[in-house]
């Protein structure tokens, strides 16, 4: 029986899979299963810290964009729970990550050791970190016994795949180097598709009602959303888009998921957050919605005002489908792989007419005088932007305005808006750098962050710059916690944060080519995406802008007024029926 | 009747229970608790992130000592989830932390919804972060009933000091600015007294055993712990060690807790590991040892190789009392101090002639060339310490040579030894520098940790700047985890780390005034430890140490080497029993 080290059989598996990153920080725990890592030909990207670990895996899984997990290995319980807040941001967006953690040894799991890193209580339990991450996964293994080492390792791999959503694997530091069978490596390829199990006749009766819906349709609207990308399903929405012709909108989550360049584009829907009336009326007043991928949070429905009828809604979901009413627990990809091909097979676009943009493909450049300011620079950013650039956001303002910008098919948009977790988008950048790298992606990366946001993870750079990529940094300063103070108390001293000398920063982190300009007027702007180092980005640069310090996106603000106004209504209900007296802070 | 806001309430005990710095990063959900932190005259301390800001908030009850906790505030899931580690590390070494977490509001609770920061499953249950976080701490309020809520505040905050545990206070976000009675404030005054309630007389038996035990011992030894620290109990230690004079040990842990420069001070004890056979001789074939305040993990006694005999050793624990092997379940605190308190009565010291030490009370400076190394460098530093320095040290390398200086009585230690959070230590320097200008502590504060360790939460060096502290950072640069180094894999990529420009970093962080020196050998460190700015240190600086990629202090070189003897004879045991084969790697 040909046999394989368990170690290289985990990787191995991830290998087969297209995974050539793996992200995470060396521990004692984790020595010796990081040594069959290299063998397999993949590439170790260290972070500097274990939540950079995971926001790095997150990051990539996103920029993979086909299912294809994000592999972190971090070490017992300080690594593992350092880790825990962005596996916790990758189940909250759907997003695949592999979370291996070298565990004890099975003998002082039994024994129950006080060892290092552990909790010290007597009789320490060695499952009590696993437990504690328990809601943050849809599936994990724990490594015990040797006869189903690999049939434990494909079954969670598989299930990362699956449930599109984070699994962990514990391995015992005792187990990497024992010898295991390697025949399933062949034999058994691992199955990484989403179908429905005995469902085909349910299935066929759903997609023919769908098809017939649309096909009946005059006014009709397609919204995608944000899971169709995590769900490998972009081809098969824009195919159902064509042939549909139907007025296409994204949710503010499904940013880049749509070419907004094209005839049919019709904008975001936010809810009343979106930004023109005009908008919210075509989608509201269509006779049929087709809704691809929802992920129902207030973030992506503008705080649950999303107007759209359930009895002309055709909602596709990973779980479940809703047509016009009536609800099918069956998972959407075969679904919607199968509407998009039961359109192609009758070779005729539905609806005409419903092109609502006549934009040209490139983005007008506009011209911009004075200060910044938040009202305009989306705008004149859009217009520097090229055909290919791929963006990364940092939660807060720069997510928030990076939603103004008008994306073509070839562009990528990459934040995390639900979660929101600060601090996400300089390692979940590395991660996409990574993916991309392994992509053959062409393009410039600009990174979007704000000055608060940046200081959360900005170690991270210094693993950007060691690794030879050269995003283009735009950094939004506003001096602080802006987001923050658009909610509330402005001028309080907990929205301040340190101010940093940003110039140094790139040449800090060990870059001795980089380049840094600052920016306080549009024409200075203009001037500097002109410049062919910011035109070519190969070298890491940072372009500084001055904002003002209570100066940001328009929907910000009314996100922040409207949802404070609901929960003053609110707690002023609940305070007269519980005869309560409240201080009230503007 | 009087009342104020439970924000006021919450920080008005604080203040009186002497905190005056509260660490964290603020977030949508705790902005209007925020608001009352300022009325009541405590300060905030931003941190970068909120993993940083537990550390801090550790440091910082390491440092007042008294019982005192840190408190730290996050916002629901993304910054309550990212602190865990840090609140993890302090349970595991009985640091007392207030973790207040701004959550969801009542009604959003009831409703289930599905708001930013969850994990967003339908019908999401918002405590299920508080259920994740449960092993980490020692009690836990969750404020619902306005009926109770002074009384809840109260309850947790006492459990606090009792337990020198961590605890957390969920608030939700509609409660802060709730009117409730005041009366408590004036009438009841916090219980953070540790007593054996009802169990008087068993105390004073135990007393009268040990006192007696004690007085018929010729050749006791007194080892001090590092629970006595956390207890508050150090001077009580102190007083036993003089009336008894017996040679006086400290574990590894205990560190600065135990005047070195004594006479009677005997070295650390440290199982197998203590660098002299002479010092475990001594300690082990004691007559009668006194153990004051143990935490009896591996990083604590030499791999568990302590060798005390139970019989002859009373044990003094927060939960149980061993007197020469028999147990009783009483805490330590109030047998502590009439233990101190009985030896005193007697006004004559017990035993004579156990002076080992005949050290001056100043370090010895001695003279070293060449090239540095950890053989020598732990003894040139010791020469140049100043009797009020302040140590602070990472986890690795920099904390186990740290062992080796010389500490006096005004001398003071802070590192995490046995959680080993590798990151802990730039966070827990905020904590301390913040405790330590409350307390009005003089002294140098001396900031050791390695190049990688450093990677991990360099930011709050930012911060460290922005309040004005003024450490001296020796960097000990080992181009990578030396640590890991020594454990496994010296030459694999994953113990490398990205190579940064230091001589900007302070710079970078803020610093205009800061200073930098580079040393690579022994005479130019003296140098630099005999100028004015580094022995004044009146501004942050930076000492930047360049050592070999695999050199480091003995004591972990023998840990690491015994560790892995034991684990390969333990595995190859268990591979024998199970028939199975293993890969092995040296």
């Amino acid at each position: 029986m040909k046999q394989v080290t368990l170690g290289s059989y985990i990787f191995r598996r991830l290998k087969q899979l297209g995974i050539d990153h793996i992200f995470g920080c060396p521990g004692d725990f984790t020595l010796n299963l990081l040594d069959y890592i290299y063998p397999e030909g993949l590439k170790w990207v260290g972070t500097c810290n274990e939540l950079n670990g995971a926001y790095a895996a997150d990051g990539y899984a996103r920029t993979k964009g086909d299912g294809t997990p994000g592999v972190v290995i971090t070490t017992y319980g300080v690594g593992e729970l350092s880790a825990l807040n962005g596996i916790a941001g990758a189940y909250s967006e759907h997003v695949p990550i592999i979370h291996i953690v070298g565990t004890t040894t099975r003998a002082a799991q039994k024994a129950r050791t006080k060892i290092h890193h552990t909790l010290g209580d007597d009789g320490w339990d060695h499952t009590i970190y696993q437990k504690m991450s328990e809601p943050a996964r849809r599936a994990s293994v724990f490594l015990t016994n040797d006869a189903t080492f690999t049939e434990e390792v494909d079954f969670v791999i598989e299930r990362a795949y699956q449930t599109r959503h984070p699994v962990y694997l514990f391995i015992p530091m005792d187990t990497p180097d024992i010898f295991v069978p390697s025949d399933r490596l062949e034999s058994e390829t691992l199955n990484t598709e989403i179908i429905n199990v005995g469902r085909e006749e349910a299935e066929g009766a759903v997609v023919d009602a769908i098809v017939t819906a649309m096909s009946s349709s005059k006014t009709g609207a397609l919204l995608v959303d944000v899971l169709s990308q995590r769900y490998g399903l972009l081809d098969q929405v824009n195919q159902i888009s064509d042939l549909w012709n139907a007025t296409t909108f994204i949710a503010p989550l499904a940013k880049s998921h749509y070419d907004e360049t094209k005839a049919n584009y019709g904008g975001i829907y936010n809810g009343i957050l979106t930004t023109e009336d005009s908008i919210k009326t075509r989608i509201e007043d269509a006779d049929q919605v087709v809704h691809v991928g929802p992920l129902l949070s207030d973030s992506n429905t503008g705080v649950w005002t999303q107007n759209l009828s359930p009895e002309n809604s055709i909602v596709l979901h990973p779980d479940w489908i809703l047509v016009n009413g009536i609800r099918h627990d069956l998972s959407f990809v075969p679904v919607v792989k199968r509407v998009a091909r039961a359109l192609m097979e009758k070779k005729q676009v539905l609806m005409g007419g419903n092109e609502t943009s006549t934009s040209a493909s490139q983005n007008t450049r506009m011209h911009f005088e004075g200060r910044l300011d938040h009202a305009r620079l989306w705008k004149c950013l859009s217009g520097h932007l090229k055909e290919d650039d791929c963006i990364v956001a940092e939660v807060g303002t720069a997510q928030y305005g990076a939603l103004e910008l008008r994306l073509g098919a070839r562009n990528s948009f990459l934040t995390q808006m639900f979660f929101s977790a600060i601090g996400y988008a300089v390692p979940a950048l590395l991660g996409a750098l990574c993916a991309r790298r392994e992509q053959g992606a062409s393009g410039r990366v600009l990174f979007l962050a704000g000055d608060g946001g940046l200081q959360m993870t900005v170690q991270e750079l210094g693993t950007i710059v060691r690794h030879g990529f050269s995003p283009t940094i735009v950094l939004l300063d506003n001096n602080g916690y802006t987001t923050e103070r658009i909610i509330h108390g402005p001028t309080l001293q907990h929205n301040d944060i340190a101010r940093w000398d940003h110039g140094l920063m790139l040449e800090f982190f060990g870059c001795q080519t980089s380049k840094y300009y600052q920016v306080r007027e549009f024409e200075e702007l203009e001037k500097v995406f002109q410049c062919p180092a910011v035109l070519e980005s190969r070298t890491p640069q940072l372009i500084h802008l001055y904002l003002g310090e209570m100066d940001c996106p328009a929907v910000l603000v009314k996100k922040s007024r409207i949802g404070k106004e609901r929960n003053m209504m609110a707690l002023a209900q609940s305070d007269k029926e519980f005869g309560r007296r409240r201080n009230i802070v503007q």
